[in-house]
């Protein structure tokens, strides 16, 4: 019997070195999850760059933010993100706060992001949110209750936020999904951002974006897990190619040993070696 | 004697690490070729992120895309890309249907690509084609016959097509004249678009792009196997660094088996050392 | 007991590394730390490429950058760019000429460095030096103390300085916080450029900069031991994922050492895994 | 007592794994290197990815560019641009041709290069050369000796060359200034181009270049051993870590074996690790 826990730890550890290896993250950013049987809590390494965090490093913190139980690990600054937007949003399971370099352009300069390819369809509308417009100057880390909880107000029902000369919060259903809206999001942007180049100076100033019936029939079809799980097969196998795989739990099924199998079986359908996510 | 079948499925599976490896392909995309002996047959591997795919994963199809013997692997949505390209175009042996980031801003701006270095004159004519011209709003996946054949058309006679939001899908006569195709492809556009950006604000709005001519006598000479081979001699030494290399069929020469072989013999022609092809 | 002036020349050396693999030293650049107990002296390696030094390759300088004992070594040519910061600057411990080519292009095209993100808040103001002003036409190398000199007024106050056609001079309390103003200086470099060109062709000119509160607010911040460590055992991590990390001074704890020794504890907060610097 | 004609074919090897390792060469491209000590020949490896030549593929030519011995290798189709070189330039010993995707923009675009920063001082005055304007419509490859002599003419007194649609070539006094020209020259380019680009839309239209009285002073100071041996010895230590180094010729002293004596005698210069070269 699989323990659910255990597994959930382990993907969010593998979630968060993917993302560090097609980097998204770097010395700073975060990734949590839902608990997967108390929606009252949520899963987050402790203060340190998150491509270092293994299991062991992983915290059970209540939706305002507190440790569960005591501990002496120092907590990220900007967890309320997380919490407050769990509380906010029932059906968001998984978040990532992050900088990534492909983003913070338009977060800097304000430009809209707009899907621009299919796999674009992921972010869905991205609102903006500036912390200066409700706080004023601050040290620009969203620390303060009140401070997330206006982060998680500019989200609103949308799926990814961007945060004036800081960065970017994405949430997902799950954290496969996750992964998936925050690696596209980024390929997104840097495609918009060359055919906005591209448009510029040769006499046609626009960029096509996909239309809303497009946006829509193409992301729920991405959303689907044979979707999800070839992206995220491909993504483990790129950091398992990095070394940067850590250890599976004991006793749980690792993407390695499920390959294994799969390709002794050989007439395995490609799901026997994804494990089903919401 | 060797096993033609054998080795067109090894040459599918390294050509696809090339391409994986010098980023046209990622999670997503694929490439196929027509069967050497049954030119109503083609080869695909099954639906998964490319890079992965072994020549166990490979899988026969008629030109309408359909299974020659039943399987239960998931097969790839867009297959009919593959099919109805073949259907339409007798001369062409193989295909290749990726998102390429440098190819992909034409894509979404509409900027028409044109040859700007002797390399790139590969990919010949570029047209357009615009899923919702025809089918209105869509998931944007090539899935229903009558989608490939209306991609099939908008190539033409042509090497290549921009797919609008979407990516590219190209073509080739054999395997190694696809990907090089492929990659000098992708460069082409990388330079043209830095080409634009040079243009535009300095005071000179034009790039100078290659003559009818020059297209045709280069194109012509580059498609000749030494040419063809030199640069796919360098491509697989490029995946044998990545560790990408897929075991080679027993009982057929392999490039690494060949290159000891020509070094040994030290006197041998280059000719040695590559596999003809079409 | 530790012994301080090796653990300081070992930290050195790390610095040195870090920033040759984030790419901001390469065949050119140097790292210097004054010495912890006597401010009239501080170590640099000597002539080579800043990626290749040990700590058998450095050299103790006076604030006039001559050898405090003799040596065979040849020097930096512009090793006066250190003594005269040094000397001009009592509450400068560490100092870093680099070329990086996110910053360059600021240097060559006289555009204004402004902090775009909280982490590039770091660099603080950024004044220009032309050696041209002064000098004349001179080798472009800052060799003659009084060109050290020159080079110093213009840094004033800051701690960062661009050397137009030439590079920047980056100036730190300690080596950690040099690093870690290197690193986000160069990524706030990139970010203000990608902005810059996204803002100019879709009518709206202007990128949005952190205001002066901001500025203050988070820099302080940032500059804090659980800020900066988290972000050099990031990049130490890095360095020896590269293969690249010196060997430890005999007796000293390692980060690798204390990495473990806190792995095994379990419960130990995230300060006990970093030195205490400055 | 050192076999030159060994050392010299072993250098010639580095310097291309070099160029290859640093992108300036792909699959496409060569380097050649005139005889120690017949100035009436030249040494070149035969067709085939420059990065996978060993010694043992060099062949040797006359100005003519023909094999001096009868061989069944094939050589280079453009191999006149370095027997016409060679012919027109006695003081010329080493030439490289390549496509560089730093610099075929300028090639594509016609816009001048100039040098922006002082390592950028080592390409001299830029000239451009269009086949077509001598030879019509070609197939765009450098074949007879007449298009070589036309490109020549072109390069003149000059150091690199500009060839429209196709790449450039770059001359040297020797294998070790030739390969920083032609990497200094690459990062100028990108540099260049990135400054242009910045300069655009923010209502200064100029870039800094060089003062006529700067490119000769610094670009002198960098032709010497000192610098030219620095960074060399910074290109050789990336193509050990990449694992592309060439065995060494027997009872030559290579690189990394003089490293290892130096660092044993602890107190040797920094000249005795990097071998002199004109």
């Amino acid at each position: 019997m699989p323990d659910i826990i255990a597994e959930t730890l382990h993907e969010l550890i593998v979630a968060t070195r993917i993302l560090a290896n097609e980097r998204i993250l770097d010395a700073f950013g975060h990734v949590s999850v839902r608990h997967p049987h108390n929606p009252k809590r949520y899963f987050i390494p402790r203060h340190m760059a998150p491509e270092l965090a293994e299991v062991s490093d992983v915290v059970e913190l209540t939706l305002d933010s507190e440790p569960v139980r005591p501990t002496q690990f120092r907590l990220y600054s900007e967890k309320v993100i997380h919490g407050e937007i769990y509380k906010a949003r029932p059906d968001v399971n998984a978040v990532c706060h992050h900088h990534a370099h492909t983003v913070l352009p338009f977060a800097i300069s304000g430009q809209q992001i707009v899907p621009v390819f299919h796999l674009g369809a992921a972010i869905g509308h991205v609102p903006f949110w500036d912390q200066r417009d409700e706080f004023g100057d601050t040290n620009m880390l969203v620390v303060k209750p009140e401070e997330g909880a206006s982060l998680a107000r500019a989200l609103g029902p949308n799926w990814m936020v961007l945060m004036r000369r800081h960065g970017a919060t994405v949430a997902g259903t799950g954290i496969r999904e996750l992964i998936f809206r925050c690696v596209f999001g980024s390929d997104n942007c840097k495609l918009l951002a060359q055919a906005m180049a591209m448009g510029m100076g040769m006499g046609m100033g626009h960029v096509d974006s996909l239309s809303p019936g497009e946006a829509k029939l193409t992301s729920a079809h991405q959303q689907r897990p044979p979707s999800t799980n070839r992206a995220w097969d491909y993504w483990v196998r790129q950091v398992e190619k990095a070394g940067l795989m850590p250890k599976a739990p004991i006793g749980a099924a690792t993407p390695a040993g499920k390959r294994a199998k799969a390709k002794a079986a050989k007439k395995t359908p490609v799901r026997a070696t994804t494990k089903k996510r919401r």
